[in-house]
């Protein structure tokens, strides 16, 4: 079972490689009547999008996104609203060496033991490049959740190297390449990763989530909780290797009574949770409070470090990975997080509605 | 939209709640003319039973399995399975005080926000409790694997104190009352358990997991990855707050030329990983090492400790949560743990044959 | 795939053999705080029960259903409704003869190419005892509609005998044995049914269905039409051959101007439809007229009369059917009918309101 | 809940609307290492195309594909296949008139009732338009099946002019243009449409649908059953109004004995049926007997004769749809029937290896 859907009632299928002549999204089950903000979809295509410092790949992609359906007058119908890119910039020339090998740390041994057959050129559907997609079906997922809920991802760790939450303000993360709320750290980051790019290596990150905005009530047990699906969402953009909700792993150091996050009525006669352990979610379902989340990335598996591997024909081989790549594929997946975390609470709007009424 | 089903073509239903008169579970798309072992499935649920230690909840329950229907002769028939446990030692007057009460780190306020109705007995349907069917499926999951696919999880934390990976031996966990490979680790934990439990207090834990025999080519592109997907299923059994797979957090830490995963052929003549911090899949595909993962839980939200909270009608209170629970409940999630990954695999190779023939 | 599950936000999945211990359902979505009207479903049940008059099959069994989950304090709570009927009156020894022999008409030939292993007792999974489980769910599926939507089937054919339309009157559906609304034609029934049961015989049916009180916008194109799941459900149900909606076949020898069905406006300013050759349905969406089908059942294919078949060994027998059976199929079929348009409109009315809010 | 998705494993997501720059499909689920043959997708494409004759619509549409994924070096590469058509001959003034007017017979009214705003330049999203992505797909599900199964679907009917089952000759399908296998009645059809279409009418049709080689053992009960899927599939085609399996509403009208399908060994010592009233399909699986449908086309809605209808304001009107219509839309169906049955097929094909290896 091949599985390019994602999402219940807010479905997203999104298709294309990375070499190919285009990529694409269908999103099927977007409400009608939503003002299509095309503007905002092409913004947050170009925070993603490639080239835009030395810190990531310097592969060339305008990201321009054609609306094909979907959208009348302004207007979502409520029908599939069809998105196409096109590949604008890709070499597959680069690859040619590796058409027959596998390069350690991608897909390509695992895909070629399932399918038999491989798209090599630039990691064919297994590229990065099919998170352009995730981010157009995240920017309509926001025209869906509205102005209210508002995502924020940053990078807060490349390789060993930590921010410090202290110095943690939202509005840096838009004036550093590294998508860093905190200004300072940003700044030794450049020179650790100009030093990684020269030594022909890469490094790894992680990236926090904070979603605020989200009422009470989304989610659902048992099998469909936010946060489970939230996880599937998150692990399933490339180079994830772990999710925390709230506290995550530093929860199992915690005893209960630090665990439980206190309940009281404010001021507005409104509860008020004195902390936010459990990121938002309870039993599955959202609390209200900040939905937050943590997301480790590997460091990009191609790197110019020859590693010793083996070819389709089972010859051992040493591989140098040429082409242009991201020295922290973690960095670019800031605005893919966001877009993931929208989808899977735009679908937990409607399929909450769709209970409840 | 609720949702209390899991799996593609493997596809798990389950229903109850922790003090109706049972609980159960509906298995679908099991594959015809397997020998059922209902003893494998019995000795599975008492594994996971309560009430087999101290350092457990001390609720009663034999937890037998009343399988109804979709076994012919003692073979399965492909139709659906469906399981049934009584509940036998359900006390709801131990609730009665929190009935209008929402326990903090419990679902109670989030469940309340969202159905404005509850059945507040033991938490009802968001009660440990139903993982006893999580349990019964992957006893069926396993069926359909085979002997040869192997899923071993063992507590390798509790609060901050952690086994020692040099000490590990997979025979000891069925020796202790804390499913730990390091038996002189699990010797300290007694005093530990025993001192939370009187100090009314609870602690988090981490549980590891490892698979084997999988074989490469197992899960879907793109939002079907095998991670991913056993991502959400770890995630959504009750308490876990984070997820990793292979080097999980730690890969963050790593430089490329260290995370990538070498390829050398065998003297077999197969190909041989020398490192595996992919845990076993590359691209959401298998690659026929070990599949490794690790869920942290936090602590069990029911302390007798007093906390502060609300009620339904808005009201400040204080809880202290009375009933019978474990101080620890990630001891007892190690079965699920590998119930849930055993589902997982089942759903895969079953997704799989189906693209693949 | 196996394939037990029906819906997609109102979803329910069946289980059960007729000799097994018990059959049953598990319905998934059903909003909260619906108050649960256990009467009704019992009537519901009985309604379609077994050994209501000489004209259906004299197997005895009281069909009480037992709710395991999913109420609490006489109200849903919006987790999976667990049902289960116990089988009473099962004897297999009326099959032995079968055990190892397809019957024609039958689902054993078919069946025993796919799984290769088959519970022959009472046809196993493959009898019509499973739609006891669809009109427990259809019950339910009553309540999250509320009494405004109203669906009403009768039998008005048998073999080649039709009811006089102008003699249509719903009260009579009740007040004979055949489910039909034409008293007259009913009288005519007995005769013809004692007939067919003496000469170990049996007749094929139509059943005429009709749903008031749907609103317009339920539904939704392309492959969720509201006709083509209606479609679907019906043909689903056991010794179905055909599917009408509104004009139906007779739709193809229309020419555009009398199909088409004028809309005027009414005394009371909302709009009126002049005639309902659409069947209350169009582009897969209600119009708010009467969703009116039809449905064509073979003749019972458990018969007396010696057929010629094969064995599972390959070689040919005759093959006459013991066993207590209806004569007509088509007659109990009635309320299994308006269960599966129920369950229908409760999946559409909760997946509009999904999208649209 | 939009669902513009057909399929399980074989599953296919159409877009695109009438007047839109666009229409097309993603085809996800499809096996690896196919050799895609884009000659038989294009004439599939051409085959439905609009144009070929003067009784059917003058809408001029190269109906070029272009296959933007899932296809390297000739062979699916087991990712999805996402397929483009540009719309070129859309003459959206035509509609000018009936913006904010419902035609009667077309989705409008439904439409607007559900979704409160709708994109009317040629009905939108609920344009047989549409169907050219079905047929893609049907295309692409063809070479999943092989050639050994195979779709033979015809016109049999046109409003009350039915076809000579005696002189029906497949191969005279493709020499005339009513896809029709009785020579001599297709020819009457030339003056019946003349006149209709002078006359500014429409006629409804019937297309009868056989399809060869499908092996005994595919499809799933009890909802997923393959004649309900079937009954889905084609009751979803734009205008069917009626779907009957083998017999169909004529089954009504048998007994026992002469519906029951008997079985005998043939000389080949395989089992041979005597006769096929169940049109291939028994308890929901195939049993080897060619596979044998029907589907009741009601006329074309679109008719230059006016009708009285209401606009968006809720005025009476009247209304005669201008634009280019078939004037039997049952016609340009054929294509698309055989379509919707390759999917089906497709999609049990996968599901059936999926469960049973």
């Amino acid at each position: 079972m091949s599985h390019n859907t994602f999402g219940h009632l807010f479905r997203v299928t999104t298709w294309g490689e990375s070499h190919g002549p285009a990529i694409g999204c269908v999103i099927d089950g977007c409400p009608p009547g939503l003002t299509f903000d095309a503007e905002a979809l092409q913004s947050a295509l170009d925070r993603r999008k490639p080239g835009g410092s030395r810190f990531v790949t310097q592969r060339r992609e305008s990201d321009a996104a054609e609306v094909l359906s979907g959208v009348f007058e302004g207007v979502t119908t409520g029908h599939p609203i069809s998105i196409l890119i096109r590949n604008e910039d890709a070499r597959s020339k680069d690859y040619d060496e590796i058409a027959g090998a596998f390069r350690p740390g991608h897909a390509d041994f695992a895909w070629q033991a399932k399918y038999g057959v491989r798209d090599w050129r630039g990691g064919g559907r297994s590229s990065a490049r099919e998170t352009a997609a995730r981010v157009a079906a995240g920017a309509v997922a926001q025209m869906v959740l509205g102005p209210d809920v508002r995502a924020i991802a940053s990078v807060t760790q490349i390789g060993s190297s930590r921010i410090d939450p202290a110095r943690f303000d939202a509005r840096e993360i838009s004036r550093n390449p590294f998508f860093c709320a905190d200004a300072e750290t940003a700044k030794g980051w450049e020179a650790l990763l100009d030093q990684t790019r020269k030594a022909g290596s890469s490094l790894g990150a992680v990236v926090d989530l904070s979603v605020d905005g989200v009422p009470a009530g989304w989610g659902a047990p048992v099998y469909g909780k936010l946060d489970a699906e939230l996880a599937a969402a998150l692990m399933s953009i490339n180079a994830a290797k772990g999710v925390e909700i709230g506290a995550g792993f530093g929860a199992a150091e915690l005893c209960g009574e630090e665990n439980a996050d206190e309940i009281r009525i404010g001021e507005d006669g409104r509860p008020v949770f004195l902390s936010n352990h459990a990121g938002g979610v309870l039993g599955g379902v959202s609390t209200g409070q900040p939905l937050t989340a943590r997301v480790a990335f590997k460091p990009t598996s191609s790197i110019l470090t020859p590693r010793r591997s083996i070819d389709a024909g089972g010859k051992e081989v040493e591989l140098r990975t040429k082409g242009r790549h991201d020295p922290c594929v973690g960095i670019r997946a800031v605005p893919v997080v966001e877009a993931m975390a929208l989808c899977v609470l735009a679908d937990a709007k409607l399929r909450h509605r769709g209970q409840m009424g």
